[in-house]
């Protein structure tokens, strides 16, 4: 059928297996094309296809709530609630975004981007229509990595205990939890959602009592039949334990078994947690085959070969650089270890897990956790680097305050996705980490200007001894600098003159200096002089070289691909008051509001963050030059 | 004995058990009267002085390593480890810490204060001893509240995958999680200690084949006895579930029991979770009698009556307030509910829960869950009254950027504890929340001057509709105001001019206002003219006062009790640049450092927070005055 001719999901209620199956693969196709071109979060959806539908067709949004978890598998949803005919714009600049969006429609009950806020938010909706008496069904989809967050854990905590009405759909795509699903669990699961599962507790301890007292007490049996059952339920008794009704294993790509435990706990009281099967990928063999997690969210690629479309990189890749330089020296130094909070790919850490496998721990989707093993690690005189993206750093802001900065502990934090991220958008911009940390006492924090001088501060990291230390980095690759073959390290608080000038001083680091050096370049032609500043150390800064410039009357710009408010710009302007200085500052940055999806450039567009922002901002300060020019 | 004359565990070794019990006599009474002048921790470490004296008894610290969680439970430790002669400073300024602390012993390998850290800490020290190939023992003492921390879930779930060795306590002081602990528990838990328990998987399985087929296959009658089972194993399935073996409940009071147990664990290979049961208070009357936990952290009592020793307050405490006049305005206001992450009584939120009950929320020690909750009510049109301490909002900062503020959702966050708090230290300073809040978009932030305007900024949160708000306000009573009857709104971004002046306009707001209106009136006596500004709202700032006030060229001095570096100061700096004025502005706040315990008086006067650190500012501004003066 025609996608793009669906308004809402009532469509589906009256529609057989048969067509739902047919729908499926219409579904599937639509995917695969769309997104051979757009780029997007193929595997997971098309693992989701049948599951999304069958939640659309036993359920009625936006009455009940479906709340996508991470939320990039939520594109089958939008598909079903009237948005196919945006895909071509999916995760592009002013167009669909590639994660729930309440404003897009009535179906989006619940943005999201990061991990495990799905069942926090399904109390808080759960809480909300009991108070108000209705009937709304309340649906978390919720995927197997994301269970290991704590905060999720913290809400099933929650809602067991409160004994909540809630269909918590648990999407297990196989790869992190529960690994060893088998055939006894399918039926024990579809024994489960017969009408004898029921029956009183009574008849269950009669049972119980049945059991032969081979230890000579009823209490020694039991005690040995539990530990062998405990390998039969692996999965159900944790959550019963806590509180829900656990419904499953069921085959998430087949209706017949969707339907029957939807329908089941529908009618149930109190939380239900279904235990889904989905194979991430389904109906595409590049996705499906893919056992590595490259197909999990990809850039446009050949339907046909599964072969990605993109251009052939110059230069290395940030993630790989910093980690291939952390591995290269681990192998001189063993007090050096690598955590990744889930993100051994993202991190490109696979190398450094192949040769050093017994100093490489992934900890799952686990911030907090991740952050505290380091010091942990750090107290017993190691050195762990810590390879996280910004975005997911805020998730352990605590962490960084309480366990590392406060006990003034070795840590490298590798800052990675550091500054706009775009197609991914507003939940994952790394651009709050420098407001977060520079007030952070004892933590020494860092951004290069070029992959050269990115493997030096990380060689500059492990040799530095005295408390925490971070380095950011953007998204993407190097610009294609030569590399020195000797590490070295580079003084801690030091910048680094990159053009002199007299008029104006421009004081940047990293992803935006290249803006700040053309922009000066094009002001040399009006005569107006501009000196641009390396400033690669956010923390500490080179108060002598702040001293110099500050003490010469020249103007000042600061430059930042990160919130203005709280960051660099405002350090710098608290070290020139602080020490007497009432010089002209501007600081450019990212400004108060939440910056949406698009490409990097189409957004440094947007807010001004351009070789041309740079030069008006520089005009305005000196209106006179600007007038001579 | 004397416990002074203690100067590490090694004492203990030879010690019989009728010893033992005669020091924990000993060392209650020394509790009960040093405590009695001190104040601290009573309770939880009356609770643990049997379990304490055991692990001292049977691990060898330091090479074993305790980490007690969150720590205010280590006083025990101290004694043991020869701080006894320390305790007349407990808490107070240069004086013992009332949680562990590296500084003071080789016996403290981990400080805390915050919750839940002690597995993941744990956790990097077994990955450390493994790799350097040791034997320590590593043995993290965590609490049943601690437990429900989601990043106490993070880390048992990697621990329990990794098999690391670990000896975990659970101190369970049945005030949280497992309440229908009981005898069969007990039985159970003693059988499993036994050397019986080590048998096979096979022989296990071979008998749970001897199951009565009920239900005409194995899978359903075994399905039918697991549920039963369920009832019998409540705690102990959880963690094996988990990876661990669960040894216990033990009796927390009885050293063969903590013994027997804590051999037998220290003999296993991989984690081991021993459930200890104890009593909070034991051994002194009042504060084991205790059910609301009043006794948890005390001031100075008398020790036969158990009356506390304080002088009476002289206005509402702030906690009170705020929380008494959310549930004023609730009763009038049915969209408004109040979360708490476990501090009910901290935050006074008990005549709340008595009078809504349907409508305050206590979620456990989960102050993610607890921020995302408020988000999830918020989108179905309810009020959340969020009450949390500054210092444990931390952990939730990523909750507050993506999951309230970055949806613009309607939470009011009352912000407690903001500020320096005295005795419990640098852990719990709620001093990083402007920082950590200033630069996070669409966030309005305030504080009051005093108990009036908070009941008004009470009130003008929940009139407010346009997106999250939060108020700050400090530990302890409001300063003695009249109290209006009628609540009203206070505009939002609007600032208070206390007292007009010429030379130097201070902006500040809450707790240090006394401050500088005390400065003010000294430095009129010098004819320094002194305008005070209440800014009472932190984000967004009366930006037409900050015109007035820039444009007139008066030196401005910015006070916060917080961090200065990101803070409401580099807020006003930014302002006046970002509007091309050049005005002295000097930022006074809390230094670039963590500020350890003692009075508040005390720490403010270390750091310069002061009267007279404000005139010798303002002298620093104006030499030419200060001369003529």
């Amino acid at each position: 059928m025609d996608l793009t001719k669906i308004k809402d999901p009532s469509f589906l209620k009256n529609m057989s297996i048969a067509e739902l199956e047919a729908l499926s693969e219409d579904v599937r196709q639509f995917l695969i094309q769309k997104l051979s071109v757009t780029g997007g979060h193929i595997a997971p959806n098309l693992g989701v296809v049948e599951l999304t539908i069958a939640l659309h067709k036993v359920f009625n949004s936006p009455k009940d709530k479906f709340i996508w978890d991470v939320g990039h598998q939520s594109y089958v949803h939008k598909i079903l609630t009237g948005r196919a005919d945006q895909f071509d714009t999916l995760r592009q600049y002013k167009g669909l975004c590639g994660f729930p969006k309440m404003r897009e429609s009535e179906h989006d009950v619940w943005e999201t981007g990061h991990s495990s806020t799905s069942l926090s938010a399904a109390m808080g909706m759960a809480i909300a229509r009991d108070l108000k008496g209705t009937d709304d069904h309340i649906v978390p989809i919720i995927g197997d990595g994301a269970l290991t967050g704590g905060m999720a854990f913290e809400a099933l905590n929650h809602i067991g205990h409160e004994k909540k009405d809630m269909i918590v759909i648990l999407n297990d795509n196989e790869m992190s939890i529960a690994p060893n699903v088998g055939a006894l669990h399918n039926v024990l699961g579809r024994l489960r959602t017969m009408d004898h599962y029921q029956k009183t507790k009574d008849e269950l301890e009669a049972l119980l009592k049945k059991i032969p007292a081979v230890g000579g007490t009823l209490a020694t049996a039991a005690e040995r039949v539990k530990d062998s059952l405990k390998y039969l339920f692996v999965s159900g008794v944790f959550f019963e334990e806590l509180g829900f009704t656990y419904l499953g294993p069921v085959d998430g790509h087949d209706y017949h078994d969707l339907f029957e435990n939807l329908h089941y706990a529908k009618r149930m009281k109190g939380p239900v947690l279904i235990h889904v099967l989905t194979k991430k990928g389904k109906g595409y063999k590049p996705a499906e085959s893919d056992v590595v997690g490259t197909w999990h969210g990809t850039g446009p690629y050949k339907i046909e070969s599964g072969d990605f479309v993109k251009p052939k990189a110059t230069a290395p890749a940030w993630s790989k650089l910093v980690s291939d330089t952390a591995l290269k020296l681990a192998k001189e130094d063993e007090r050096i270890v690598a955590i990744t909070p889930a993100m051994p790919v993202g991190s490109k850490l696979e190398k450094f897990a192949e040769e050093l496998p017994d100093r490489m721990f992934d900890v799952g989707i686990a911030e907090q956790h991740a952050v505290t093993v380091a010091a942990g690690l750090a107290t017993q005189g190691y050195k762990p680097f810590l390879a996280i993206y910004s975005t997911f750093l805020q998730r352990a802001y605590d962490q960084v305050v309480h366990d590392i900065c406060r006990q003034n502990l070795n840590v490298f934090i590798g800052i990675d996705r550091a500054g706009l991220v775009g197609a991914d958008g507003e939940t994952h911009n790394g651009v709050f980490d420098i407001a977060f940390l520079r007030h952070v006492p004892n933590l020494v924090l860092m951004m290069p200007k070029d992959e050269n001088e990115g493997q030096h501060m990380v060689y500059t990291s492990f040799k530095y001894d005295d408390g925490p230390i971070a380095m950011r980095f953007p998204r993407g690759n190097g610009i294609g600098v030569e590399m020195d073959e000797q590490l070295k390290e580079i003084p801690i608080g030091t910048w680094e003159v990159l053009r002199d000038g007299r008029d104006v001083a421009i004081l940047t680091f990293g992803t935006t200096i290249p803006m700040a050096m053309q922009a000066a370049e094009q002001l040399e032609k009006e005569n107006i002089s501009v000196k641009v500043v390396n400033a690669r150390f956010i923390k500490p800064m080179d108060e002598n070289m702040l001293h110099t410039i500050l003490g010469s009357n020249m103007n000042v710009v600061t430059i930042e691909e990160a919130q203005v408010q709280g960051g660099f710009g405002s350090a710098v302007l608290e070290f020139a008051h602080n020490h007497g200085y009432t010089p002209h500052i501007q600081c450019m940055g990212i400004p108060d509001e939440f910056i949406e999806h698009g490409s990097v450039n189409e957004l440094l567009e947007e807010i001004g963050l351009t070789v041309n922002g740079v030069i008006a901002t520089v005009h305005s300060m000196l209106p006179s030059k600007q007038k001579r020019a």
